[in-house]
């Protein structure tokens, strides 16, 4: 009966450490390793937000425009971030060969990407660190672990990175 | 590597069907059934806050005091409260037999029994519903859940029990 495999878990991931902790806490501790007799294997799929562009993107503070190399380099780094934090999330995995693993890269604000994607993928659980922005963000913003637990319908799993 | 048994698991409890709900899950899909050759098993530990008597125990709103029989029976209804909430999780548990069942009830708010529970037991994992109180109480006191989430340092699994 317990921790049967073939279920889909999807993880956030974003450029912290703590994400990637949860990831291997979730490897440790929920992914289940099937017996040779069963085919199911869980999947893990895993959600990056990307930053979107501001909202007046051709325009910074002072009211001057950003020329379009400058718009092409900042869209460039940002897929080049996500394609890091994919990577750096595969190659954990990559020790547990009993697990499907996919990815998902959507732009826009990490609580909304998750949520949707969780409910789109009918996920069976959501596993993600305790905080995806840096302190003063988050005192604006709110706790995306926060937001995302409240508004998804399936399980949450919270995990902290343990202090040093 | 994955889901090794021999962990310490939290669950809180509560007389609501969501609390169940999040144990069954947890029995389902984290906790371990260990292989033949292992000796060791995952332990629950099911907590239970039982409210404390209020400020003013022995007056109620109109300034009347309460006698020492009413308040006695006040107690009693809690222990029976406890009581049949901890058996009814007992009884879940039942179906897992390799899985080692203990209980722990603290007379307090839920936030302070579960968080102060958690961190003596050092556990490895806090299971719980998305919340304890009903809507008006929550609005008011904040999602028990979401109090923990933030001030356990263990990893906190919040189950949803689906709408019907």
């Amino acid at each position: 009966m317990a921790s049967q495999p073939g279920r889909l878990i999807a993880v956030a991931v974003d450029p912290g450490d703590e994400s990637l902790y949860a990831l291997t806490w979730c490897l440790n501790n929920v992914v289940t390793k099937p017996k040779p007799e069963e085919d199911s294997k869980d999947t893990l799929v895993l959600l990056y937000a990307r930053p979107p562009r501001a909202l007046y993107p051709s325009m910074d503070g002072t009211g001057y425009l950003f020329s379009s190399d400058i718009m092409a380099s900042m869209d460039r780094y940002g897929r080049e971030v996500a394609d890091t934090v994919i990577e750096r999330a595969r190659k954990t995995c990559a020790s547990y060969p009993y697990v499907n693993v996919e990815s998902k890269v959507e732009v826009g604000d990490p609580r909304d990407v998750i949520c949707e994607a969780v409910e789109k993928l009918n996920a069976d659980l959501l596993v993600m660190g305790s905080h995806g922005y840096g302190l003063i963000k988050r005192a604006f913003l709110g706790s995306v672990s926060n937001h995302c637990a409240q508004n998804v319908k399936c399980p949450v799993l919270i995990v902290k990175r343990p202090k040093q």
